[in-house]
This record gives C-alpha cells, structure tokens and sequence, in this order.
C-alpha cells in the first residue's frame, strides 16, 4: 500500500511540474508571436543573442569539464563505498536542469526584449504584458524542471530501485550540490560579465565621454545588454532553481528522519506542486485596463502574487490535515510562518531599496556633499537593513520549530524549519516571473535607445525598468530569507548523515563551549567575506579590462564619437566572456575545497561550526550588499528624475559613484552568498563520509 | 598560608603597577621640560588644549550620568540578592580608571604637540624622541592603572572582605563591566568627533575650496586637531585600559574555575606585572643617532618592542613552571602562542594596509579609474585581509586549548585560551607607545602647518606620522586579536556564571542544533552590522553639520579665504563636541540592552549562541574596517608622494573620497567593535543572574 502512496505521490507532482512547464511552452509561443520591431531593433537584438548565446556556449563547457572532474571524484569515493552510485548521477542531473534553468530563461529573454521595445511604442501597459509574460516563462521553467527533476528520481529511487526513504533523500541531496555548483558558476561568471560591462561601460561612457547610457557610441553597449541576459536572467534562473530544489530536497530529508514516513516526503513536494498550480492561477489576475500607469501595473503584479500566496495558505491546511493528521498540523503554521516570512522580508527589502521611502532618499540627500557620503550612508543603510530580516527569520525560525513540536522531538521541529522554507518559495513560479522581467525591461531600454525610437519609449522602459526594480527586491527578499532558512535545514540534514554514516556511539552534541565547533564559526563567518572580496575584485579587474578597451576605441577609431563609425561591440563581448570565465573560477572552488579541507583539519564538530558561522554571516552579508545595491541604484533614479539638482549635476557624479559600487555588490557578491550558504552545506553532506572517517583533530 | 602567598602576588604587581605610573611619570616630566615654540605655535597648542578639555569635561558629564542609572541597577540588582555588594562599587571603579586613562594621555598628548613640532625644527630624530616619550607616558599609564586597579580589588577582596577566588573573580568581571561601557563611550564619541571633524575639514577644505590640509583658513581645522587628540588618543586611551583589564580578569576567572587556587590567579597578574617591567626595559632600546632617516626610526622602534616579547616570552616559562608545576607546562605554550599571534596579526594588518607592500599600492593603482573602483578594491581589500588574522587567532585557539590540556579538562583548555590574550598583550606598554605616537605627531603637523614654519619641518613631521600609521597598524592587531581571544574567555566566564547562579541541574550544552542557540547566533551576528552601521551614520550626520558650518564661514566671513580674518574655530570645536555626545548614546546603550533583551527572551542559552555571534563577525568586521580604511589611507598618500600622477590630479582625488569612507572605518566604527565584543559578554555575565531566573522560551 505504502509503494502505491508513494507512486500517486510522485505521479501527482511529476503531473503539476509538466503542467508548469507546459503553461511556459504556451506562454512563449504567445510572446513570439509578436513583432520585434523595425530592422534596426532587430539587428541590434540579434547581435544581443549572438553575444549572450556564445558566452553561455563557452561557459557551459568550462562548467562542464568541473562537473566531469567531480564526476570521476564522485564515481571513486562510491566505488570506496563512500557514498551510493546513485550520487554522481544525481549530481549531474541537479547540475544539468540548473544550467537549463537558466539557459531557457535566457534565450526567453533575448528574444522578448526586443518584442517589449516594439509593443512599448504602443504602450506602457503592453510592453508590461510581453515583460511580464517572457518573466513567467522563466519562473515557470524554473518550478516546472525543479519539480520534474525531483519527482522524477523519487519515482526512479522508489519504484524502479525500491530504495528506502532515507537513501532517496540521500541521493536527492547530492543533485542539490550539483544544482548549487552550477548556480553559483552561472551566478558569479554572469554577475561578473554584466557588472564588468556595466561597469566597464558607465566609467567611460557616462562619466568620462559624457554620453548618455546605451549610447550605440559606446562600445561596451552591447556587452552591457548581453550582460544582463547572462547574469541577471540565465545567473538568476540557475540561483532561484537551486533555492527551490534545495528547500524541497531538505525538507524531504528531514521528513524521513523525523516521520520516517513516506507522507513527511509527500508534504513538501505536494506543497510546491500546489505552489505551482496556484501560481499559474496568479498570473491570471495580472491584467490593467490600456490607460494604466506605473502605480496601477504594480497593484497588478501584487494582485498576481497576493492571490498566489493567499490561496497556498489556504489549501495547505488541509494539505496538512489530511496527509500527516490532526495531530501534526502545527507543521501547517510553519508553512505559514515561511509564507509571510517571504512577503516580510521582501517588503523591507522594497523598504530600505525604493526611492519612495525615506531610507533611500536620504542617501540621495547625502549626495549634497559629494561622493564619500553618498557611499557611507549607502553602507550605513545596507548594514543598518539586516536588523528586520534577522528578526523575521529568528522568529519565524522559533514559531516552525515550537509550533511542529520540537520541544517534544528537536527532529520534527527542524523538519518544521525546512518546511517554513518550502513555504516562503511555494509561490516562486509568480514571484520570480515579477523578478524576471526587470532585466527583459532593462535590455528594451537599452534596444529603444541605440534605435533611435522616440524618448516616449525610452521613457516606458524606463518605467518598467524602475518597476522592476521594486519587484526584484521583493524577488530577492525571498531569494535570501528562503536561502537561510534551507541553510539552516540542511545543518540538520549534515547532522543526520554524520550519524548515518558513523558509529554508532558517535557523539552527535555540538557545544559551543568545544573549541572545534567555535573555531569552526569563526572560519565559516570568514568564508562569505572571502568570497565576496574575491567576487568583487573579479569585477574590479574584468571592468578594468573594459574600460581600457573603451577608451582604447573612443581614441583610435576615427568618427566614432561623431556617430560616423559603428564600434567594435564584439570585442568587448569577448573581452567580458572570457575575463569572467576566467574570474568564476576561484571563488566557486574555495567554496567547495573550504568546507572538505575544514571537515578533514578539525573534525565533523568543526564542519557544524563552520555551517553556522558561514548561515550567519553569509544572511547578513548578502542582505547588506544586496541593499546597499539597490538602494544607491534607486538613489541614482532618484536623482535623475530631478530632485538634489538631477541629471549632470554635482549630486548626480555622486550618485553614479554609489551606482558603480552598488553593482558588484547587488549583482555579484550579494546574490551568489546565498547560493554559497547552501553549496557549502551540501558538499559538506556528500562528503561526510569521508570527513567521518578521516580527520586530523 | 595560601593567604600570605596571595598577600605577596598582590603586593607584587600592585608594586609593578606603581613602577610602571612612576615611569610614566618621569618621562612626563621630561617632556614637559622641552620647548614650546614660537608665541603662535603656544598659542595654536593652547586651542587645542581648551577644545580638548571642554570636549572631555562635557563627555564626562554625560557619561557620569549613565554610570550614576547603572549604580543604581546594579544597587538594585544587589538589593535582591542577584549580585553581591561590591558590583556596583566595581563597576564604578573601573569606569573611573578607563577614564583616567584616557585623560591622562590625552593631557599628554595636548602638551607634547607643539614640543613634537618645535623639535622637529631641528631634526626629525629629537621630533621621535619627544612624541615616541609623551606615548611612552600614555602606554604606561594605562598599564600601570589597568594592574593597579586588579591588584588593589584584590587585595582588598582577599585580605579585607576574606572572599573567595570565586568571589573576587565575579567581583572583578564587573568592574571590567564599568572599563568597557567607559570605553565604548570614549572610542564612540571621540571617534565621532574626529572623523565628523577630519571629513567636514577635508570635504570643503581640500576638494571644494582646494586648499591644503591643515591650512589655517579652514575653520575645522582645529577641531580636526582636537579631534585627534579626544578620538585617537583618549579613546584609544580607554579602549586598550579595558582591553587590558578584560583579558587579565578573564584569565583570573577561568583560572579559578579551572584550578580552584590561587596560583592559577597567580599567573596572569604576574604575566601583566612581568609585562610592565619588561616593557620598560624595551623602551631604552628606542634609540638612534642624529642623522636617523624613517627607516632606521622604525628599526629603532622595533627592537625595543622586539626585545619587550621575547623578554617575556622568556621570563614566563620559569613563572608558570615554578607556580603552576610541570604538569601545567603546556599553559606556557597557551601564552607563547599568543604572543606570536599578536605579532603575526600585526605583521598582516601592516602587510595589508602599508604602501610599502602590492595590496595598498594595487588600491592606489585603481585611482586610475576613478572613485567607484578605489572604493570597490579598498573595500576587497579589507575582506580579503581577514582570512589570515581568522587563521591565525584559530591556530592560536587550537593550541592554547589542547597545549593546556583542554582534551582532559576542558576548564584548563580555556583557561589556556584566555592566557593566552594576556600574553598578547603582556608588551601593551611598549606597543602602545609605539601606537599613541602616531596621532602626537599628526597633531605636530598640523601645528607646523598652521604656524607657518618651513616645509622642512611639515616634511619631519609627516614622517613621523606615516612611520605612525605603520605602527599603529601593529597596535590594532594586537587590540583585534586580543579582542578575540578575550572574547572567548568571556564566553566560558559566563557559562562559569551560569553555573554559579542557576539551579544545581541547570543545563550546560549550547548545541548549535538547539533553535535557541542558533538563532542566537544569528542575533549576535546581526549586531556588529548594526553597530557599525550606527556608528558610521553618526559620523555622517555630525560631518555634515560641519560641511555646512565650514561652508557657511567660507560665504559669509569676508577675507577669510584671502587669510586677513580668522575664522571661527570655536564654533566648529562646538558643533563636533555637541554632535558626538548626542551620537554617542544610542550605539551603546545597543550595546547594553540587546544581550539583556536576548537573555530575557530567549534565555541563556540563545546568550551563548549570541556571544559566539558577535565575536565571530565583530572581529571579521572590525578587521574588514580597519583594514579597508588604513588601506585608503595610505594609498591616498602613495599617490600624494608622487606617484600614479601625484597630488591635486584625477587619481588623487578618487583617494580623497577613499579615504573619507576609510575615517569612519578605521577610526570610529571598526575600533569599537573590538570593545563591542567583550561589552556584550560583560553585561551578558552581570545579568546572568536576571537572565537565568527569568526568561520566556
């Protein structure tokens, strides 16, 4: 009866994450439909595509040649019975639905930005539309293969292999790991691409040569569109993938190890298969008379997600009830706690970022006494915004684990943590389609600019763009929040497999009076400001190498600042691709070899420590940078719409100081620590094992 | 017996302490016997003063009713029975001396300055001498309190009140409670003070008026030098006093509890009062011939800091031999480790932020394009530099414990732990004059630049003050180190608390997989952002009032610019004083009711996870600060000395607001931190008592 439980189960999501991706397939084909706009818009997008296809092309095969490498590490370490053979395998599924993530949501994006140009000559409301439905493609996408992914192995693992719940979730873990070293290679090689480009591109152009932004003049325009194809849409599909597989995966393991039942499996993968269904319903409410404006589109978006999120409240009640009993159903307000976590978070994330609320103003003010300023109160702000989130994650933290009954047995509460994760990502298909389409906006402005269409249209984008914005940092609230909660689950999860795979009298206590388990804090709280340095430096010497291309052609290309000549766009895509491949390597393998080395120095004592330390820090160091970002971008707008002086002024240089120093923080080192919260913990699981049995102290 | 062996031990290093006020005295006097100068360098010196002392008169106010509430509470507290008597008593005291310390030095440092100046007229040997003898005063005085308060509560304890080892240790933890409030304010306020008035001097000054640094015309400058004196020298006066006093107190404890003798309180005073002597030997090694260029100057000052370490590393291998025994040999090891490790972190902080090695001159290269990237490397920069001082201070953590025989007992392990901070600090008295050198000799500069005396002597001067960065940076490794280290003392102290006030079967694991520890974690984390963040907004604000008074007397006094009218320095002495006494409260009254508030809610095990929290970031953080603001610094002044285009072009103007950012950094917010994360254990133990018996989870 318990197989027949299990393969309904599995049937049902399989069923709910085909129909994801469907609703994307349909929803593509209805963007494509439409016209790209006038043969300038179209050459101008096609050289965006070739730009973004041939980094993506030569990413994808640099990534690969890693996952060959740990393939064959992977393959010995099961051959030595380390681990299962199903572990390499999960490994490169994780990794390849990843990069498909995002590779899908990318060539979405290419081709919808030209399409939301062209409908923007129409209007606002219509380049929305297209925007927004090109954004759900990519949410949809992401859900829809993260959900096939993982219920596909369930019904592998289970039905074909008969595994035991515990050896899924084992073998589920390890294509998390594969998921996250992907994302983390897609977010630091594309947040470097992009941010060079923009960087590279804002430095000569708009502050030394004084042209305006997507100038066709400057010769890092186009890398600066490809850029944002590459890191915000395809790095951010690859992100958000291993955020939502990863919640789930550790939801699923705890669930063995508190219920070891098949129904604590069903909970979290029914809750996102629902997830799923109700955000398709959302999308639906996302509609505005022709006439709308920005604050109208925005009711509309909310609308969207509002529902979404009411109506998984609702139904995971009974969800609860049903499949797990009366008696368990404070799991439920877990669940809860997780939904308005994300919906806090992301609200303070909008409040400390928008140019409507004072924190943000204030920083435009500062601009009145120069640069210096404008970057210590962007500092002070992005630090100062940790506070809330902590706050909402600790509490929201304390009600999942009391509320599932953690008092009673700590197991059930931790499962409980994982599902207040599961939770707050439940509506992800919606959430992320309102993120998404803030860069497809983005890349429409830059097509309408170096077109040449009316200021009209540019002015649209502009709006979408800013209205993006404000989406995204709800998007990124969720990115964070869900990030620490699942870092968290899968602390538990690491202490399950170190006593899975050891002794049996291992001592499993965690003290933070034992010197390994406190030096281990201290090493993990290092690991996000290492990791951050090194990204960020990365960008540092990739922009450099722009701008001295930039200004190598402004100098030597004769008619260029006239207009006369077109400039050399493609090598400032090539320059980009290869400075950030180069640069992606070196944090993303500090990040996998830190935790190894850490476990065979000090100990499985030590790993817990440093996962503690590396959750901690790594929250308040992603929320820090992420805000800092958004708020001296936002100070930026805010400036150019008019107010300390506008556009040209003093403040403004100032503000565009802010604006570069932002970039690496909000696009590179912010997003990528959540994913190294997680890809540490997961490598620290696969090779348990190994640490087990192996340490020096 | 054992009551006349403690009799001794406390004569011992009460007489050390008096040797080394006494020395500190004498060198007073003999720079007191120095010339002043011309009538204008007396008269600028004198303005100074008065600023100075009416800053320190008001902060004292201010501060004396914070201590007169915490009297109170703690009067209360011991009304009920939650603290014995001598708290209150203790608190006070060590507050008082924190205080005095930094008074004293300060008053030093006001009449050494134009000596500094006027001897710098002849060479730039005599202008060391003077400056290196008036920190020589500052460094003694602080040591010699900081032992003369230990010695005389304990002999007073001991030998009047008969209390036991365990008694005086908790008596003692409280007056380090009354050194680090004191010393918050201190660093918080003068750091506030200097930096609003450094960045609103440099601001209008030199990049909108264009004007040199120091000059005359510029209303802030006097503040500016005031500030030096009241931020860099008084706070940091009362910062190392607490710093001092925190690691000997902790090791007294911790001995007590591991040992439950005498003897093992024995050590650690008579490592401070060894420490003393030996320092002052050293300081007769400060010695060089007349024709001395800066580099014979630092190897000057590096033998006789050289000669202090290894005296005492010497000295303390019979010391614990004969007083401990054989079989606690490895405690001696505890201490060696971590007087290397205060070297070595000195060596790495120098290594990072000097202009002599690649990381400094690689942020100075990146001036070359433009502010955004001399932000974006300096502020790499500072997070990359942590990785070594986090490795070292863990390798240091790793052998004290298990040296010390922390494997068998764990009680001796972090007793070890916390010997070894003393050892790291044991040279303060000659690290510190090497340290409180630095802003003299600043100060002399400006005097010379303001009296108008030949170039010659702004360029001995600047000299000094460069050779000061350099050393300073050593002293703030050592201060961060130590911080750390004593911070982890503090954590096990605590627990010993814990122990002490809560039932016989009260709990004792901090499990990092106990949601009231992790999240606890989590709090503590969030706390050096915030701290940080409050600070740096503070230095904001008050530099803005300063921008807009300078502003307002450069407009408004005619023939101000043209140097026929003076201008109104008072005014700005003023605005800084009233600005930093109102930022001042609310970061530490943070500071003091966050642990309070955690304990209380989430009880003393969430305190535990707390603690581990904010040492573990606050000491990433305050290096990050520190680093990335001396880094800034520096590279202004390579670029200054001629290089990457020199003084007054693009590159240098990038540095400028580099080093604008980097002030609040290194100066206010970074150092604080370090008294952060022993203020927070402090008030954590004090309220133990409270915690332990009310709490709602």
């Amino acid at each position: 009866m318990k197989t027949s439980i299990s393969a309904v189960l599995g049937y049902i999501t399989l069923g709910c994450a085909v129909i994801g991706l469907l609703f994307a397939f349909l929803t593509a084909k209805k963007v494509l439909k439409y016209d790209e706009g006038t043969d300038t818009m179209k050459k101008i997008s096609a050289a965006i595509k070739k730009g973004a296809n041939a980094y993506l092309k030569r990413q994808y095969t640099v990534v690969s040649i890693f996952f060959a490498v740990m393939f064959v590490v992977l393959c010995v370490m099961a051959y030595f019975k380390l681990l299962t053979w199903f572990v390499p395998f999960a490994f490169i599924s994780g990794g390849f639905f990843s990069g498909l993530s995002g590779f899908i949501g990318m060539k979405m994006a290419t081709a919808a930005n030209s399409r939301t140009a062209n409908a923007c000559r129409n209007s606002l409301n219509r380049g929305l539309r297209i925007a927004f439905s090109a954004g759900s493609v990519m949410g949809f996408t992401v859900v829809g293969l993260g959900l096939l992914d993982v219920s596909a192995w369930f019904l592998i693992l289970k039905n074909i292999f008969r595994l035991s719940s515990s050896e899924i979730s084992s073998a589920m873990l390890t294509f998390g790991m594969g998921a996250s070293s992907m994302a983390l290679f897609a977010r630091v090689g594309g947040g470097i691409f992009t941010k060079a480009a923009d960087v590279g591109a804002d430095l000569v152009g708009k502050v030394e040569a004084g042209i305006p932004e997507d100038d066709p003049r400057n010769p890092a325009v186009i890398a600066d569109n490809v850029g944002d194809n590459v890191g915000d849409v395809a790095g951010m599909g690859a992100d958000l993938y291993e955020s939502y597989v990863g919640s789930v995966i550790s939801a699923l393991a705890l669930g063995v190890a508190a219920f070891k039942s098949i129904e604590a499996m069903a909970i979290p993968m029914l809750l996102a298969a629902i997830g799923i269904l109700m955000s398709i319903f959302g999308t639906f409410f996302v509609r505005t008379g022709e006439k709308a404006d920005q604050r109208t589109l925005l009711k509309a978006l909310r609308k969207g997600t509002n529902f979404s999120a009411v109506a998984i409240a609702i139904v995971a009640f009974p969800l609860v009830y049903f499949v797990l009993g009366k008696q368990n159903i404070g799991l439920y307000f877990a669940i809860l706690a997780g939904l308005v976590s994300g919906v806090l978070i992301g609200f303070f994330t909008e409040y400390y970022t928008s140019d409507t609320y004072k924190p943000t103003r204030k920083v435009s003010e500062s601009s009145n006494t120069g640069s210096a300023t404008i970057i210590i109160s962007g500092i002070g702000l992005g630090m100062k915004s940790t506070v809330i989130p902590v706050l909402v994650v600790v509490i929201c933290v304390l009600i999942s684990f009391f509320a599932s009954g953690g008092a009673n047995d700590a197991n059930v509460g931790l499962y409980g943590i994982a599902l207040s994760a599961v939770g707050m990502l439940s509506t992800l298909g919606i959430t992320l389609a309102t993120d998404a389409y803030g860069p497809i906006a983005d890349n429409a402005g830059g097509i309408a600019e170096m077109s040449g269409l009316e200021s009209e249209v540019r002015e649209r984008t502009d709006a979408l763009d800013s209205l993006g914005n404000t989406t995204a940092a709800t998007g990124k609230g969720f990115a964070i929040g869900s990030a620490a909660l699942t870092a968290l689950a899968l602390m538990a999860s690491y202490v399950d497999k170190v006593k899975e795979v050891g002794p049996t009298n291992i001592d499993l206590t965690f003290d933070l009076m034992n010197p390994a388990v406190l030096v281990g804090v201290l090493i993990g709280a290092c690991l996000p400001f290492v990791f951050a340095a090194l990204t960020m430096e990365s960008v540092g010497r990739a922009a450099q190498s722009i701008v001295k291309e930039v200004r190598r052609q402004f100098l030597e290309i004769v008619g260029l600042m006239e207009g006369k000549v077109e400039p050399d766009y493609e090598r400032c895509v090539d320059l980009c691709t290869r400075a950030s491949l180069k640069e992606m390597i070196a944090p993303t393998i500090v990040a996998i070899i830190v935790p190894v080395a850490v476990g065979l120095i000090i100990g499985y004592k030590g790993v817990v420590g440093m996962l503690a330390g590396t959750m901690a820090t790594g929250f308040l160091m992603a929320i820090f940078m992420s805000n800092s970002g958004g708020a001296w971008d936002n100070a930026k707008k805010y400036i150019e719409a008019g107010h300390f002086n506008g556009k040209g002024s003093v403040n403004h240089k100032a503000a565009v100081t802010g604006d570069t120093v932002g970039d690496p923080f909000k696009d590179t080192s912010g997003p990528s620590i959540n994913i190294l919260i997680k890809l540490v913990s997961m490598v620290s699981i696969v090779f348990a094992a190994v640490v087990v049995n192996f340490h020096l102290i």
